[in-house]
């Protein structure tokens, strides 16, 4: 862990600097945040719960890859409410010192994730060679410290910015539709750091035994009061056969009375409830 | 690609001999499957569909991790249905050459994914270096070849086999809830290569424009005829807000006159339905 900027609001984060998590923190905050950043999600949700930090920033679902289980296991063990939400588009960039360019390329460095994301780049430019690193933003710290002119990395445009790196190729990933989705945390009770005009969202976790039909009874709570879902995943619970978690998000406040009936309901059909936060829609 | 066995059922799978992956073809289909690595996803659903390969073995959720939604997108790209399915359990094992032993490890390569799913591992031994590398059962033969007697990897027990190496240490992930379910895919009319007299399952995948209760309108087609859910989730439409696919795997065979019915109906009511596959049922 480091510390990064000196004033204001103290907020958590999995990665490196200039980590994609980095990009949603100031995508909520903006560069006010100070950013605290860990090597694990775990880390992060127990820096907040202890009052270390004013705020966390974790990763929920990707495009291509799905939810994040870990961040809602997480979610569902601590008390920390989620105050918003924010969607950042993954795009890959070749990064090197800003002495060299392109044609002097001979070995591109990064997260193996990304390197997979890249493999039309790779195709094109079969002479490049893929070293696998541990970390996106890292691989750009890394070869920034070692000046190789032949040595290239694949990261977030953020982290070139903050290593003084230069920006040799732009977007080269594979798929445009690749978006990360990211809540922001808070501590029960603390003021919400985000205040937008946008329509609110709650996100409810709940299970129920699996008997035919119950999910669909669960789910006519929402439904019979015309209360929109834009989220519902199932997630068997392990060792417990038959028995799943629902993590599910609606478009409506937590404190709107139709919200409250249905939450009342639901509570009589699901054998357990938690409103996980609710908070305004982002972008 | 290469070529590993001689005999009968050509399958092929995304990744290294000894992959997670190939585990899950050997549960499916035995030893007597010949196996075709690739290199990308694609790739694999491309092999089955010229009919360059018998089988495909894809995995499409794992327990902390997600759904794959790149294979679900294949799914409905490509006409190859879903005839089994299997979980494997993902147990990361320290792998190294037979003739050395635990205390003389200095560096352990893996894929960053599996280094930090064994964090506990590394936090008791703090002395032993970490290095990514770009494939589980890759790192278990660059070992083997390079032969050092300080090096190790972090693989699969099959990985160990495959390349005549020695598990140092057993079972080091930090979570033992950690499976991934895998799909057999085969061409449309090929006979079933797996016959279990398990209970079968319909997975599907369909889509309705998010109108309030539309969602729970599709479900009452499942629900009203008492099939029972295994899965379900929701995933955007990227480009087109308020539009979803949902992907649903129901207990039941699709030739069973309740489902039949309940397609009908579902058909009726969703903007788009595809019928994935009707499998037994797997452990």
């Amino acid at each position: 862990m480091g510390w990064w900027q000196v004033k204001s609001v103290r907020t958590a984060f999995q990665g490196e600097l200039g980590a994609f998590s980095h990009m949603a923190v100031q995508q909520l905050l903006g560069k006010r945040a100070q950013v605290i950043p860990c090597e694990r999600f775990e880390q992060v949700f127990r820096l907040l719960a202890k009052g270390e930090v004013d705020a966390a920033v974790v990763p929920i679902e990707n495009t291509l890859h799905g939810s994040v289980h870990e961040n809602y296991d997480h979610l569902l063990q601590f008390d920390l409410p989620i105050t918003a939400e924010t969607s950042v588009r993954i795009i890959h960039n070749l990064i090197a010192i800003p002495s060299t360019s392109f044609k002097k390329i001979e070995s591109v460095y990064s997260h193996p994730v990304a390197l997979n994301q890249c493999l039309n780049f790779f195709a094109a430019h079969p002479h490049l060679q893929r070293i696998p690193f541990y970390d996106t933003a890292g691989s750009v710290k890394m070869v920034m410290n070692e000046r190789r002119p032949t040595a290239a990395a694949i990261a977030s445009s953020m982290a070139a910015e903050i290593y003084g790196a230069k920006i040799l190729k732009r977007s080269i990933e594979d798929d445009r539709q690749n978006f990360t989705r990211f809540f922001l945390l808070q501590r029960p009770g603390d003021k919400p750091l985000v205040q937008t005009r946008a329509e609110r969202k709650t996100s409810l976790v709940f299970s129920t035994r699996n008997t035919p039909g119950s999910l669909f009874r669960a789910l006519s709570a929402l439904a019979l009061r015309d209360l929109n879902l834009t989220k519902i995943e199932s997630r068997p619970l392990r060792g417990k056969p038959w028995e799943y978690l629902f993590y599910v998000d609606v478009v409506a406040d937590v404190a709107d009375p139709r919200m409250r009936k249905a939450l009342g309901h639901l509570e009589e059909l699901a054998d357990f409830l938690k409103v996980l936060g609710s908070y305004p829609r982002g972008k």
